[in-house]
């Protein structure tokens, strides 16, 4: 019997452990699922004979390191910033280790040591990272291997709310932590590179800065820089391509509608505001408006933002009841992102019966026998229910898959890895398309970063 | 014979060393001007009898303790980070300060040690700080001697250049520290009162809230507010007040084109651009703007600004000269903002014969026998030239003035202080007054705070 240990669990943590289960007969496994809190753990027993619970503090040395001993692999669900320590121990105890987050620079210090005691520790394996990185090193190394040479490399993916509960006008609901949507963005420019030059974007210009694109049978989407495309040279080996730009996805219109409350400064994270418990709704948007003995705050705020009368956008604010003189923010010290988060809950919460959607489209450009070509790439999956979201699914199946093939022996290169080497992606994405994450394909005209298409 | 130690001598400092010098007789008085720069101290040297020029290196603890040791009052007119360290030794060997910088949290924190030790630590004298103090608590002390009750505080300063050399389309020329202009209004959102209401300003949309003043002779100016509006509640005891509100001052229409380099992103000071020594300023602009395969840099800037053709924000670019192809940045791993300064510094920088200007504008509104009041109360200083500029008369004057006075023992409260007492700037403006800093004072409507000036 082979003990998985899975610490920390959240919403993504449901197919991740379904799929465990589901083999747990087969592979001989065992899972133990440690969270801070011992009910939220349980939540992910379901009754299954080989799954206990308990609770585990991660920041009681004695007691994780007794859990670690008794492991034979560690999944950590754990926020980011608490992964370190678990990973130290996995070195100590030679545990291998697999998580969803983005590579720390503490977690890539470890890098030698984890080599020299011959271990597996796997990072970025979730959705976005983790989806995307293997699914676009599956095009970018075939494109290689017939010796084409990569000219472009666009790459977005959202979070989304699935067609069917899509139902208010931003198109748009939170299927994942909302403080992230909230804050998405800041804390420096978008730094890309199209056609060879490096693009620089501010945050307030960031959300009219979007592309269109389309997907079969879903319609159109639009996409925002991301503020770390420049990294991805390194990563996926494009040091020398004409065109890199990572963003996110959102049904179009979304960005336009967004960029109000950056206009207006809701979205600041840096500062608190007076009074921001007893402060109405409407009184928050009028702390972003000037003073004004005669005209209404709505009047302000068209103007203000140059809003028309007949301009969908003013529907959108007012879906949002954010003009309402009675609803309270009710956060003592609240920041602005955190109060324009209040107001965004209160409607844009996912209900018992809504459905959430993972939409990626990657976009690969390239020098094939003198010839320029364009391979667009895309993946749609919605979510079952409330339980295995698309969202759970995605970020929680890799992980899962990741982990037994280590367990398994089938990935065995040592290091603090991402997961894109052809052996680790290719079985990865094989099994994926049967839960239904199916990347197509299309050839398109290339025409090199063309935002309006204009044929030179 | 007292010796007076002056450290650190810059552009500020003309005017203070002339003031001490023409005193040194009467008084009785010996200067020692000590820089890091011996060649820079001796400039300030004026054949003058009595002053004696060293080289001073603040970090050289010994010498900064044996010079420290010999004065019997120390001016630091240093950049108000190397303070703190001169603040303790002044404690140690019994000195007198005077400084024109704000008081930072470690100069706050010696505050019981000064008084323990009965010196003065004068600070924030110069022009803004300083002026500004003191002539907006002559006007604010006078007021509630009467009786009266403070509703509103507005006040603006600005360093800009005289009308007689007023020559470009920005009405402006940099007249102070350049950096300090680019990077100006960045750090967090602007935060002050208006009839009673927090107000936040994120930086984005600083330089398009702006409000028009008139000055008599001088015509209109306008002043986009400052970060630190409420901080000065504290300190002018304005606990209640309904309107609070700081500024900086600059000729009508500069903030609505300044705005265009913070909405490319152009003023980020926070990350480096690639290869930008052997970017063009051309290349610079580009930056900001997508790749076309098709469009010249100038229709994307119109285009990303919304530029009319007839615009003459275009025309403020144009002069510029930045979209020049030949001209290059120079600077290697610049920010945006060290760049957009380059650029700045070809058009801004005064020439020989040029002069600077200093104008400050305060506004107070108050209640006094039931009946609501406002006085306004401006001052315009113009340079002499470009040694004896306006900014080095209105920061070093009243440095100069304070020292004197408190070698004198005529100020002699203790503590780490500002110039808000009336025994400290009532004597000071007054002297002031002989140099041309001169408030003028004009009863006005009172309307509260009310950009339009409707009568509700």
């Amino acid at each position: 019997m082979r003990n998985i240990l899975i610490i920390g669990c959240g919403k993504s943590s449901s197919a991740l452990i379904k799929y465990l289960q589901e083999k747990s007969e087969s592979e001989n496994l065992k899972l133990t699922i440690g969270d801070i809190s011992l009910e939220n753990a349980q939540k992910f027993v379901n009754n299954h004979p080989k799954t206990q619970a308990i609770k585990l503090d991660i920041f009681d040395k004695t007691q994780r390191q007794e859990r670690l001993q008794e492991a034979d692999i560690v999944i950590s669900m754990l926020p980011a910033r608490f992964h370190i320590e678990v990973a130290k121990d996995c070195i100590v105890f030679n545990k291998n280790l697999v998580t969803a987050s983005y590579i720390s620079k503490e977690m890539e210090a470890l890098d030698e040591q984890v080599k020299a005691n011959n271990l597996v520790f796997m990072n970025e394996i979730g959705v976005d990272p983790g989806i995307d990185h293997m699914s676009a090193m599956q095009v970018i190394d075939n494109i290689r291997a017939q010796g084409g040479k990569m000219l472009l490399f666009e790459s977005f993916t959202g979070g989304l709310v699935a067609p069917e509960s899509d139902n208010n006008l931003w198109n748009y609901k939170f299927t994942w932590n909302p403080r992230n949507v909230v804050v998405a963005g800041q804390g420096g420019a978008a730094e890309f590179i199209q056609e060879g030059q490096f693009k620089y974007i501010p945050y307030h210009r960031l959300f009219r800065r979007t592309e269109f694109m389309e997907v079969e049978g879903y319609g159109k989407f639009e996409g925002y820089a991301n503020r770390n495309s420049l990294a991805y040279q390194e990563v996926y080996g494009l040091q020398n391509i004409k065109t890199l730009y990572r963003g996110t996805l959102r049904r179009v219109g979304f960005s336009k509608a967004w960029n109000m409350f950056v206009q207006l400064g809701m979205t600041d994270d840096t500062y608190n505001m007076e009074n921001s418990e007893e402060m109405s709704y409407r009184d928050f948007v009028n702390a972003f408006l000037p003073y004004s003995p005669t005209d209404s705050v709505e009047l302000k705020t068209r103007y203000s933002l140059k809003i028309d009368q007949d301009d969908l956008m003013w529907e959108k604010l007012v879906e949002l009841d954010i003009f309402n003189r009675n609803k309270k923010i009710g956060i003592k010290n609240a920041t602005p992102a955190q109060a324009l988060q209040k107001i965004l809950e209160d409607k844009w919460t996912l209900s018992p019966d809504d459905k959430d959607m993972i939409v990626m489209y990657h976009k690969f450009g390239y020098e094939l026998n003198g010839e320029k070509k364009q391979i667009d790439s895309t993946m749609v999956l919605e979510g079952e229910n409330q339980t295995y979201t698309a969202m759970a699914k995605t970020v929680g199946l890799p992980v899962a898959i990741a982990a037994l093939k280590i367990l398994n022996r089938e990935i065995t290169t040592s290091g603090v890895l991402r997961p894109i080497d052809q052996a680790v992606y290719e079985p990865i994405l094989k099994e994926l398309e049967t839960y239904g994450v199916i990347f197509k394909e299309k050839e398109m005209k290339y025409l090199g970063y063309n935002i309006d298409n204009v044929v030179g």
